[in-house]
């Protein structure tokens, strides 16, 4: 094992930069759906999706300023935005510009219920903002929707060291969020790149996964309440505190990665784990899938409990990052994928002497072929640093078709060989990195620039190839509107009919997120 | 620390009874709601539930002879039972019994949905059955439904090694699942009293929860996957092999916990962890309630990923199963309050290591006052074994009313101290034990024969006491129909309502397991 040599870490990477620059650094640093535009300060605002995707306008009442004073009579007129709205319009990843004349800031759940009560008697349709990092356009509008950002709504309301649940608004930003919950001892289960950002109510509605799924589960095992305010205003009130209540139909769920469509969730119960007081990362060299899918095998059982995260890297992938972020520098170099494994336990001896038996035994069995481990907290960040620059480094690179599948682990991989094939020489890189620990992988097809050949090649066969392997087309970004003309390629008629009555059922008059998810 | 002195264990308990004394113990080994009527083989049947409880039959069709020749082609007539009924239509309590005249057990789901599709043109009533060991009375007819049994439904499907991921067929017994799983080195993350009888599709319907869910999370987290066939006899597919999968709305969590009456699970897809390699069992006993909590938390921030169950027994609840099964020899006596800590971690010397650590500093702190530890596998059973009599002891000690509720931590003994003043000499016994670390308390009141005194002193007071503390009045054994006329407590109208409308929509002709749930 080597040491792993020194580099900037990400925090130190924002000091350099601006503070812009560095939250754009780190908003990037999440893996995107089909990125056909970069996401770059340089680059001009995209077209206006309702003319370029040639939506047609569904049938809502037009604003007027009736509207807009009735809005300021009731959230007060500094909470009603109608200038500068760009930023509110327009996607994380510039792919999506919606036309919204206005944008909405209550303050409370009694405010969220009267804009929804007002605006679906008037026929208004609205979409609901949180820290719009979502990477399927599920959070912008596509047409003049008015935007109900929850930002004010960003309260933590407690945090219980005892049971380890936490009450918060949907508009607190994640990391505020575990901060608070670090302070007496506990963590958000879950942790991904728009942490700085993203609300707990978005990730909640888009059921965001991240890198600890593989410890703490997803959301619906984590949230253990909702309050979500519905189409007609009502407030359906579905909080619990308690990890056992089994007291009629478990409704809350409809809201956790229903994207903002079937009610706005304006509050919510979380369960907290405690902080682990050890954390220990490895990052090894391995030179075949197999050997990944057996070093997987083995981490889970003898790392078992501690194991908080294993992800892959194929060596395109972190070469790529390695060309476009010249500080980077990784610790073993030449090898075909890369893994990296971090362990958060109660003890830091027990766990060290856990990975490093098990990081021995890979290596006597020739699967691990060289690696580097380290549990100080200064190196642990730095080793996460190459992981987070990878989505970066495609993106810098050039145009980048991005993907985000779950496939069983035994055909995991083969899809990044039979695309390389496919593209040929079209593509400049075809690579694979992700949530191995989870089956997400993120799939990127670089090329000098975007065209239809190369389009034709990927599309729509990544989908029928991960449908044909029984796969999920989306594993964690949700469907938005970037995907919901592929939503059959992972759900059955039958499934996608209900969806629609659901959504009739709880939003008839279709105002609540109108032209995402279901078609 | 004392030793731990040998006893018998369940097991051995069970070769020197006949199998089905030995059953009949086991089954009540778990927690059960009101029990007005003993479940003993000795007991004469009860009276039909639609006379007992003036149940007004539902506007559905009467069964003739037309219908049966139907079922009989379809099933084959091994299949279709109208003789010999009385084990389909009593409930495991013997509180609950049904007046069904056909029982069908389908082989495969396309036959559950011929079978409801038939029965949903006739307007006949059905209710499916697992193994029939709830403890509401949701699975037994209330009226003359005909059964629905999942018996022969019972094969595991697949397990995958790598993933944790098995598919099996609702009708499977959990121990026949968790068996194996455990044959690939993986674990069902579900263990409940029932375990030898229940099965796996009724464990997800009622969202089962028991002694893992501290450690596991609850069925909404771990199962990944559900086929359930609707009221129409429509195959909702929403079967899943992945942990990320966002392709639309999360519709499956309706079928956990809904207890049938949304549709009839018929396969479903679990993430199995892996077996733990060492397992530890702590006995401790502690001087008052605060010491527990105290105690808790120590355990969650010193054990960590590692505590697997934390289990309360009050010094009365001990007492009396010590009293009624002589052969009960407990290592430690005379402590207000006794705690059951499990561990189970990948590493036997450091998991040791952590719980010994742990009790050491609780007991210098005063918290502990005495105790065992065991890691030997007939040791640990034996420890388990106490915790499992003690809801034994108290059936058949007298007269018992149980509750299954969910408290918060700061005010989970509460009740019983209050309830212990209520009923003052009127009961016998007034105690407390469950599943401290999921916030879930067993409350028992005995008294040596039912009366309308202490009835009306218990309730409606156990339920308006626990819906003033927002706590749950059903934390895992559901609602069923014993609960139905409580669920008010601890849902309010507008989430029943919507509850309602969620029925009405995927059974409009109310034909599945009705008089359930839902007034």
């Amino acid at each position: 094992m080597r040491r792993y040599a020194t580099a900037v870490t990400l925090r130190q990477f924002a000091h350099t930069h601006t503070q812009a620059q560095a939250r754009t650094h780190a908003r990037k640093g999440t893996e995107a759906t089909v990125v056909r535009t970069l996401a770059s300060s340089a680059s001009p605002l995209p077209e206006l999706t309702q003319i370029s995707d040639n939506v047609q306008r569904g049938n809502y009442a037009q604003l007027n300023d009736k509207d807009v004073a009735h809005f300021e009579q009731l959230l007060g007129k500094n909470h009603v935005l109608t200038e500068d709205l760009e930023g509110y319009n327009i996607c994380f990843l510039k792919r999506i510009r919606g036309n919204s004349k206005l944008v909405l800031k209550p303050g409370n759940t009694q405010e969220v219920a009267a804009i929804l009560r007002y605006c679906n008697e008037r026929r208004l349709a609205v979409v609901p903002q949180g820290g719009n990092t979502g990477l399927v356009g599920g959070s912008v509008p596509i047409c003049d929707e008015i935007v109900l950002s929850m930002q004010r709504m960003n309260k933590v309301l407690s945090v219980d060291e005892v049971t380890g649940i936490a009450i918060v608004e949907a508009g607190c930003i994640l990391e505020n969020f575990d901060q608070r919950a670090r302070d007496v001892g506990l963590t958000v289960p879950l942790d991904l790149g728009a942490k700085a950002s993203c609300h707990i109510g978005g990730n909640v509605s888009t059921n965001a996964g991240g890198v600890r799924v593989v410890r703490y589960g997803n959301l619906h095992g984590s949230v253990l309440g909702v309050e979500a305010v519905l189409a007609n205003g009502q407030v359906l009130d579905l909080m619990s505190n308690f990890k056992k209540d089994n007291t009629g139909y478990h409704m809350k769920h409809l809201f956790i990665g229903s994207e903002g469509t079937l009610g706005v969730v304006t509050k919510l119960a979380m369960l907290c784990p405690h902080v682990s007081k050890a954390v220990n990362v490895a990052f090894i060299g391995l030179n075949s899938f197999d050997d990944v899918l057996k070093t997987f095998v083995s981490a889970k059982r003898n790392l078992g409990e501690i194991l908080s995260s294993c992800e892959l890297i194929d060596e395109l992938a972190l070469n790529t990052a390695l060309q476009q972020f010249k500080f980077l520098n990784s610790p073993i170099s030449g090898y075909p994928f890369y893994m990296l494994i971090e362990t958060s336990g109660s003890n830091g001896d027990h766990d060290e002497e856990k990975i490093n038996q098990f990081i021995t035994q890979g290596m006597e069995r020739g699967e691990i072929l060289d690696g580097t481990v380290s549990g100080e907290p200064g190196k642990v960040q730095e080793i996460w640093k190459i992981r987070e620059m990878v989505p970066l480094g495609l993106i810098e690179k050039s145009f980048c078709f991005k993907y985000d599948i779950s496939l069983p682990l035994r055909d995991f991989y083969s899809i990044v060989d039979v695309m390389r094939e496919r593209c040929g020489p079209l593509a400049t890189v075809v690579c694979g990195y992700g949530h191995l620990g989870d089956s997400n992988l993120h799939l990127n097809v670089n090329c000098e620039q975007f065209n239809d050949e190369i389009y034709k090649r990927v599309e729509p066969f990544v989908y029928e190839y991960t449908s044909q392997l029984k796969g999920s087309i989306s594993a964690e970004h949700g469907i938005g509107f970037l995907k919901k003309d592929y939503l059959h390629y992972s759900k059955n008629p039958v499934a996608i009919e209900w969806m629609r009555d659901m959504k009739k059922m709880f939003d008839p008059n279709g105002i609540l997120n109108p032209y995402k998810m279901l078609n």
